[in-house]
């Protein structure tokens, strides 16, 4: 197996740096595209053979240095009690968001292994379709972002329910963490267990919370995620975008690699954090809407800030947009792997 | 007049730390909401006399050291061939968003004593009010957001279409901001002709774009706006919402006061900006709904780390909450007061 990702998670020496893209098993791939518009995203994710195909597919395509399992950042909701729904165009809402301790005390933390048993058998494929290849990623949100989720009951760009919920409500809020959290955790375990080489916590929401809030309302069920997630021995990723002001401690959180996003320098980022974990990230993802010249531009730039860094795991600094010619996906992997090289 | 805004704007000593809340003049007032629904945003922003009423508001209700012009962020867009639109709960839109180059071209960089008048008759009025009480702080949209608006044609959480502009149409994206820069200049030079004793620019966009592309594609036309409106000799304030890698850079603007979001630490942003400029924010908005010793407790906590500013504005990190009571906010201004007199 081309180890070279886990090797730069360990923060070990490696002959080029490792590249992976957010979102690469995504709709700007024909190949997704085609399973999507047989199954729907719903079915995709909850059969374990569609979420295999379309978790390899950038693998095979784009010639990347790991897979990222192919899922839905909300899968752990409905098993708990969630009423969710995927409106065509409209992204995911709930029938029955949470507003009270009320509705905290009547979530379940179910066994993950009897409700999610469908990412258990799609990973077992992957790990047998995988396994001379490259390393794949287990996946799930961090607690905070599924918690908003949850409260919100719908997209949204101000998260004020969230914001509101969580000043007004505190103890509540935190008991809401608590039970989001234990599940993320065997979640999480349980991916391992099916063969997940590394695990990731994407925590789209970080951002929400200022440093403050940040620390007392979302960083301690984050690292006690990552703590109970050690006994697994597979490498660990924390990716936090927009919390920015609390970068310091997010290094401190366990992981073995912090997630940069597009917003920071990356050696400013790298400066903040220390030397006891790998970074990635964090160009930024529209230039991959760019001719293949200013891609690897973009590309020397921040391998060369990342110079400093323990290990460097290349990526975006978020998802592949929408529009991303195959192309110039498939000249960031080559590129990055050839200016590393040298 | 009560010039402690002033005063911190241009880092003079003062007896105590003025504050303002950023959204004050806003629904959370019951005397807002009164004239709200009797005429409806729009005439609210476009009647001199209704403007100057609810600007008055929150420095009669709060008791703030400063008024804020209330307008709308898009004020600049209708004159300039826009075809603006509100609809009921949803948020501005356009019929005619900005596509290409050939969009931008069609704009036109109007006179604003021509076209925006009422801005002008409105801070006329605000003069003479407050001529005795405190100093009132004219306002418009940082160009990106301006822009981004105009290329989103609505209200977004991903901003794809600004992005894909940015990254696949540059020199039109520049063209535009240039056209958008020259009409904020003269817009914000007008307000200081009708009185405004501060401007300040509000960049709520300033985070889409990363460090590097932002210091190409954003911050030179804020500098240039800045930079023509020194003639002005008022204060300059600029907040860019979200750009916080670019912190170093930014306190370069040229801007006499830097707006800081709720999304960093006060003292490491006072630290990376550096003694040239003051600083205005960044209490967590939504601690306003918490009891007012847990407001007094976060206020003292700010105006600690705010020790080493240059000069300080207490404000919160982004608008005042829909739901906040307007005793808390009362307390808020009074708790800072007190406890900065000490």
């Amino acid at each position: 197996m081309n180890d070279t990702f886990l090797r730069a998670c360990r923060g070990e020496k490696t002959d080029y740096t490792p590249i992976w893209m957010m979102r690469q098993a995504g709709r700007f791939l024909p190949q997704y595209r085609k399973v999507s518009e047989k199954y729907g995203f719903l079915a995709m994710c909850r059969t374990p053979e569609l979420a295999a195909e379309v978790t390899i597919q950038p693998v095979d395509v784009l010639g990347v240095d790991a897979a990222i399992f192919f899922s839905d950042i909300l899968t752990t909701v409905a098993p708990m009690g969630m009423d969710l729904r995927y409106d065509e165009g409209k992204g995911p809402s709930f029938a029955n968001p949470i507003k009270s301790k009320a509705d905290v005390d009547r979530l379940t933390v179910p066994d993950p292994e009897e409700t999610l048993g469908f990412v258990y058998k799609a990973q077992k494929i992957l790990t047998r379709e995988l396994a001379n290849r490259v390393p794949f990623i287990g996946f799930a949100g961090g607690p905070f972002t599924v918690a908003a989720y949850m409260i919100e009951g719908t997209g949204t760009h101000t998260f004020s329910k969230v914001k509101t919920f969580v000043f007004t409500q505190p103890e509540a809020f935190k008991a809401l963490m608590d039970k989001v959290s234990r599940l993320t955790a065997s979640y999480l375990e349980m991916q391992a267990k099916a063969g997940s080489n590394a695990l990731m916590i994407f925590d789209s929401f970080a951002g929400v919370l200022g440093p403050k809030d940040y620390l007392e309302f979302n960083f301690p069920y984050v690292k006690r995620i990552i703590t109970d997630l050690k006994k697994t021995g597979v490498p660990i990723i924390y990716f936090g975008l927009g919390q920015h002001g609390g970068h310091a401690a997010v290094g401190k959180c366990g992981a073995d690699v912090i997630g940069i996003d597009y917003n920071v320098t990356l050696d400013a980022a790298i400066a903040h954090l220390g030397k006891d974990v790998s970074v990635q990230g964090n160009l930024e993802p529209y230039v991959l809407l760019q001719s293949k010249e200013q891609i690897a531009a973009r590309a020397k730039d921040v391998l060369a800030r990342a110079k400093k860094a323990r290990g460097h795991i290349f990526n975006l600094g978020h998802g592949v947009p929408l529009g991303t010619p195959v192309d110039n996906a498939k000249a960031l992997v080559d590129t990055v792997h050839e200016l590393s090289r040298r």
